[in-house]
């Protein structure tokens, strides 16, 4: 695989934006040097089915057959489940594919069967022939609740049902402080060989703090060797997508640069953002790349992840050199 | 509905050939006058759904929505849950199509959630608009289980797996003793007012057998004041479809009407069998009508059916006249 880069590189992902760039750093790294840590906390139980929405959308995007439309589910996908669901008097407001339904069907066998979540997605990883190590956040349930001013919601009736209409005054993750983290993912992140740490341009209050909700991730990251970079979401003073704008006004965060590295300052080293808001970055002490961070292209993901990494390894080499005079 | 008939008609069956007299009874009944009790010791857990292959051939069937040209599943069927069910590694010997999947998937979270198969059945029956009262023979579980020359079959690991190949030795109903039947089926079959009890021309070890060995359900069809008629699966000393004649054979049984009438003989007022057969009849003594048996149009059905009622009728009309007569 000619051109691909050495290196072992772990990432917090949440669903679409954040798959965008893990399919960036996929693309330009050594087949088995990418691993991700991805939220759980989106899953829930749906007409006893278990659903994964954001581990799904990680393997559907690495493996080619996420629908590239949609962002969400997979492509050239067809709803006939979907439609006699409905004639039955089924809810209908989460759309299930047939194809996509294969995924949740075997899923929830394998957990009623007594497999784990780290075992059914490393069982499709492999079928789909992802070489990158996917990795559930924590294999015990954490669940994202959005307390809203309409009363508490389950993340995926605020996030669908609801269309992340209701005004979000808190969003706890129940579960999180007792959950185990998948033992692959604290020794992912604890490995003396990791090049670097991304966290993905996630939605950071809904995607990457229930990954970081869990003690034992937060501590592993903490105490990791590599430098620990975030991607911001911001672009130009407002989200690329979804509702992270939205939710950080209510929950009374300005939209900017400021914010993000505010959020993450305790645990990385570094903040990238977005070329737009370069001038966005006054009393910000974390170090800054700016960059263009939108991603509408295979090759704008590619390169992002490209020029992650080398920033990461640009830190990396900066404390050697400290270190070294230090001791001199 | 002008040409409808009324007065209430019991029906028992299993899967596609049952359906396709429970069809003709329902085109020529009025509406809520067909009664069918359907054998669910073929029902089976897979992949985490619970699946009852008879029931849904007769709520298909009677919808209008069953694939005429395989006789099993749903017309307009897409295939691509089994698809990437394959592709992800998951079984697939027994053949989910998408449409049909909705079936399965709203049946499990309502039995997992509490309700009954025959809540669900009555709710599906709604939903695609029939307006016979389709009952499952119990909410028990009865499982069918093939003792064979290979060891113990589950019923559809010998029917579909298997394709019926290993050789039978015997067929037993493992939780059919204890089961309860459905309250609804004990009632229908012990109302004043039913005018027939049809006993369809299902395969009788697999698909007759199971509904009997409910001794609830046996009990009240011998006590039933309604004349109860079977329709012989044998045509020209052979059967028309499916397993029944080599089944037969392996049981022992010699694949004559002789054989129907000896199976049934405790609890049939009366046997309806194929004109083929009409030679077939010495030492039967239950009385017998001969007629064309094979179904191959939706008019065959219709006819069949009116056939079996009004021999049913003449039945019940004799037995009058002879009560009649001995109060003279």
């Amino acid at each position: 695989m000619a051109g691909r880069q050495a290196g072992r590189v772990v990432a917090l992902c949440g669903g679409i934006g954040g798959a965008k760039l893990a399919l960036g750093l996929y693309n330009i790294l050594e087949p088995g040097m990418l691993t991700l840590i991805v939220n759980t906390g989106d899953d829930f139980e749906h007409l006893g089915l278990h659903i994964s929405p954001d581990l799904d959308t990680v393997l559907y995007t690495l493996s080619g057959v996420a629908d590239p439309e949609r962002g969400w589910g997979r492509a050239d996908e067809t709803w006939n489940f979907m439609t006699e669901l409905g004639q039955l008097g089924g809810e209908t407001w989460f759309r299930l594919g047939d194809r996509d339904l294969a995924t949740h069907v075997l899923r929830t066998a394998w957990l009623r069967g007594g497999k784990s979540l780290s075992d059914f997605t490393e069982l499709s990883a492999h079928a789909l022939g992802i070489s990158a190590k996917i990795l559930p956040m924590t294999d015990h349930p954490v669940r994202t609740v959005v307390e809203t001013a309409e009363g508490n919601l389950a993340f995926q009736d605020y996030f669908v049902r609801r269309r992340c209409e209701p005004v979000v005054k808190r969003i706890r993750f129940d579960g999180a402080a007792e959950a185990k983290p998948s033992p692959k993912a604290t020794n992912a992140l604890s490995g003396p060989d990791v090049r670097a740490i991304v966290i993905c341009p996630s939605n950071p209050y809904m995607s990457i703090d229930p990954i970081l909700a869990v003690p034992g991730l937060q501590c592993a990251i903490k105490n990791a060797t590599a430098p620990v970079i975030a991607v911001s979401p911001i672009i130009a003073g407002n989200a690329v997508k979804g509702p992270t704008a939205k939710i950080m006004g209510e929950l009374g965060r300005v939209v900017n640069t400021q914010t993000i590295a505010t959020h993450y300052r305790d645990l990385i080293d570094a903040l990238v953002i977005d070329e737009s808001d370069g001038r966005d970055v006054a009393g910000i002490r974390t170090p800054i790349m700016a960059t263009r961070t939108k991603m509408e292209s295979l090759a704008d993901r590619i390169r992002l992840g490209r020029e992650v990494i080398g920033y990461g390894d640009s830190l990396t080499q900066k404390s050697a050199e400290r270190a070294a005079r230090v001791g001199q």
